[in-house]
């Protein structure tokens, strides 16, 4: 009696690992049937802790899986246009990461594909969006707590990462303002309402990583972006952090301001001793994040199953990536970039 | 070959529906396989909501209920004890709320029926045991952090409900050491290495709900607990907050000290406008445990599978009654109670 | 045409010196002529350091200084009686140290010599009554913020001092009661209108400073306290931090709740590094409550000089003194001590 | 014996009576000896209510007074580099109020004219560098406690003024940046070493005061400023906040980060109420830097005096109005300006 949607996991690293346990055993309706790696003991996790039955080393081989209902796609940046568009060609409903592409272009033909599909849902996965402070935050401005929001600033910390992985992945990353503010300039579009970009500006050092110069990137990067309707954003992303991975966002309205995730708490524990009063920080995204994670993965599953309808929109995912390159080409050209 | 676990939850108000909930969705390993309560209504939201296939008006029945592996009973304390009791002589494991009894003999029978069934898993639900900053302020203890832990101060606040449900439930809460401050005495112990108990002294006034006086109870109270090991622990239990519901527990060792619960944070949204800078506070336990209570579930069920330990015994259960009991009678014989 | 008020300092031991600076430098109409003290190293300092031109080794000729307003008593608490009494004697305004005196009697004693000299002014020097924040919270309770105030508690925890000061100055201090939580008294009754006491417990034990145990004294204890109109107060006191000097107050009222010192900061500076997020604490009392001590000494100069009135009375310091007594009596005795 | 320096004060508005009490009561070896100002009410004020003997309505009078040392200049920003010139050329230390000049040539003079009068000293009021907290922040970084500080963040929040008082100002303030991100400006210097500017960018929004389009000026602005070393800052100045003022500064080191004047604490006072868990916030910059403003005239006092050095230069105020310029051109050109 209670329908349930058959999903393919295909990528099994970090944070695919994490998607396949919650479709495993948190999403209600959910049922993970299939999942697809090239790398074998990949495979042999979900086989063995999630008790996947179907384990396939090609995409192509999991969309031919009989019964299959949707994908999860938690694949490097570089294949997610491809692979989404063959997904819905396949007649598949698709969850993929952030972000959508690194690529313009991309983005619009995966917006057409989509478009010849429409009883097909796709969500791009901009997870802050789900979390339950960001949409306790996006309410209180629904219901008029800060009157009129008109700017927003949001920041991305990284805690250092000595192995410095993302200098090697930095050829493919498309660079800090698309890797990581991606999900700034998102939230600063929601909470603004959706306003046209006019103009953005961004400017970047290296302080630590002097690998990134090789790419044209660098460790932490600064940018504003102006819109079209007079509000305003300013953003800053940084590799750098010594205390964690630190989300903070504020939101300015005429009326007063809301802050999301300051101070980073890890836990509810504070210590005194002697290094004064003091807590701990979530290392890392998925500390930050993961009840979102779970929360995305449960609106995807419902909207597809038809109880439910997404709370964001392809267009939204193009528009985070337009504003990321052009936040790039700002900073490595020193100017400001207007849009169209 | 993932083997499971089925259950049949006791009870179906409102914390009988969480536990129900969580069975039904987000445990791994557990089936939610039957329900009971004497009211129809709430097998239809079970039936409806959570597609529990059979519902039972008795309890006896439940328990005759055919391959039932464990029972959750999430009901009145005066039941407690006899319905464990039959569960165990049943073959069931047992998940039963706190308290376990407002009766010292009643815990001692409990134990003693547990103790010839050591197959079978009792759990009595300290779901703050499960709470991750709980967790986390345990395990620097363990490694030394503070030094030596030789000071609790523990309390419960409740946010005020106009409506005075406790007043209405006073004639079998057993008072508000029993309800609430059971708890803070359970904590007590485990983060002081559960030394034996020497005195208690307690007092208490009414600041709002007056309707208390009629069964001795209070809805503000304050207790001071002496151990044998020369440790203390002080603490606090009120109706009355304006605020929410807020549990903030402070251990002081010899090199520092650990806070949890501070703030009673809702969300990680903080509001700067015309009252300040502010944040919302929980408003019911259910808000600050919700995570515990689905980790609490996790360790039954992992343990009755085989798959892991529990990690409290019925011992500590029918300490923190006794505990709360003396505090009781201090209280209203406005003395010193000692123990044996 | 501006007054002034003629002082003389009685006691530069550090806190004296500190009054000291404060009444040569920051106090308007307020003269630092004369300072007494029996060790030659400190007058050499208020004579060098501040330009105070008369130094006495004796208490009796400092009083003999010609045309000497007021006397600044930061003397041994064994002193203050007769040193009030003898500076009333001398038709001087009295500012002395906290508490009064260990011995009931003696405050009765000073109470009745000052009853004889309307026109001089006595103040005990209850600092916290003059920190902006208690006064702050004080003025919310007075507006029924709160509503009705009903519970306080508070605790003062002192910076461990590895050097023991406390245990050498335990044999004349008054135990931990008297010397620590007299504050916590005076502010309990401070903020709850200054109820009659009804009953009073206090427990206590050593965790560092085992030195103590010779002088009935400990160094950590608590206590709780009734008064005859319901109101309820709870006391912490400590001499084991590692973080800082900590003073905690917090106020429930019927309607909310005020915390006063939470967090201890020291400043406004927030470090975020490899220990998480943190702040340094206020390392004593003085650095916790400097301004306090600045705004105490100018109530007091004003006062004797007929521009304003005392905030407190001696009857206050008699009470404090009272009720710390009987605290200590409690934690000895392992009962509770009745108020007649 | 001490030795004092007379002083007179030129201005007598809000601030200039705030810096008249401190100089005539605060102040070791300040003697407040004469007041000037055009407004006869002010005079009064300076005479009666701290006994100023001489009040002057002309500048060149007061110049003349004799035994002048020094002249405390707290009038428009127009008079600035007039008044320190025609100080200096009649012997006499300047303290005078930020900034220094909105135009670069005047600050440029007033340099020439004091390096004709080593003797004298000149110190502009960049208050905040004489904050306790920036002080301790200014100390951590010098000890090396966050590493190489590589990014200051720095934002000057106003409560708004529903008078608008800064509409009708705008004419002559120089705009949003030269008023308010100046101080940011010359802590970014500060706190970074003194690095030079290379690249300026700026946008800003008018959300309330709409007067403010009139003369090409905004009620919130951000800025971005890159120096030749590679450091970067970030500003944002506001006139619109409902919670009061609020000062922050984050100082990010390739080790962690400090940041200064987070939640803009009034009080140490914490509510629990209906609205939650929430603190009031210093409604204006004098609740904030009152201290401040003290430390600063005792360090100019001393050094006028020969009893220290000063710690910041003209040379820095004339870097500061340099930067501020940059940033108001960029915004209004919409384009990065470039330091020479």
């Amino acid at each position: 009696m209670v329908e349930s949607l058959k999903v393919g996991i295909v990528g099994l690293g970090r944070l695919g690992q994490r998607h396949a346990e919650n479709l495993a055993q948190r999403v209600p309706r959910a049922q993970l049937v299939a999942a697809c790696s090239p790398l074998e003991p990949e495979l042999d996790w979900a086989r063995d802790t999630l008790g996947v039955a179907h384990c396939y080393a090609q995409y192509t081989a999991l969309l031919a899986h009989p019964g299959l209902d949707a994908v999860f796609l938690v694949t490097p940046t570089a294949l997610h246009a491809e692979q989404i568009i063959l997904a819905l060609q396949a007649g598949k409903h698709v969850f993929c990461e952030k972000p959508l592409s690194l690529d313009l272009q991309d983005c619009l033909r995966v917006e057409a594909e989509a478009a010849r599909h429409p009883e097909l849902k796709v969500m791009i996965g901009f997870v802050r969006r789900f979390d339950a402070s960001y949409r306790d935050a996006a309410r209180k401005i629904g219901e008029g707590l800060i009157g009129q929001p008109y700017l927003i600033r949001s920041q991305t910390l990284d805690q250092n990462d000595p192995g410095g992985f993302f200098v090697r992945f930095a050829a493919s990353s498309g660079g800090i303002f698309l890797d990581c503010s991606v999900h700034d300039i998102d939230l600063a579009r929601w909470l603004l309402g959706s306003p046209a970009p006019r103009r953005v500006y961004a400017i970047g050092t290296n302080v630590i990583h002097q690998g990134l110069r090789e790419f044209d990137d660098v460790d932490n990067g600064m940018a504003t972006l102006e819109f079209g309707d007079g509000s305003m954003a300013s953003f800053m992303a940084s590799r750098t952090m010594a205390h964690g991975h630190e989300t903070l966002t504020e939101v300015f309205g005429s009326h007063g301001r809301l802050t999301i995730g300051a101070g980073a708490r890890l836990h509810r524990v504070e210590i005194a001793d002697q290094h004064g009063l003091r807590h701990e920080c979530t290392p890392d995204f998925y500390s930050r994040f993961s009840d979102a994670f779970l929360l995305e993965a449960r609106e995807f599953v419902d909207a597809a199953l038809g109880r439910g309808t997404l709370s964001l929109s392809l267009a939204d995912a193009t528009e985070a990536t337009r504003i990321g390159l052009a936040m790039t080409q700002a900073m490595r050209e020193h100017r400001p970039v207007d849009f169209g």
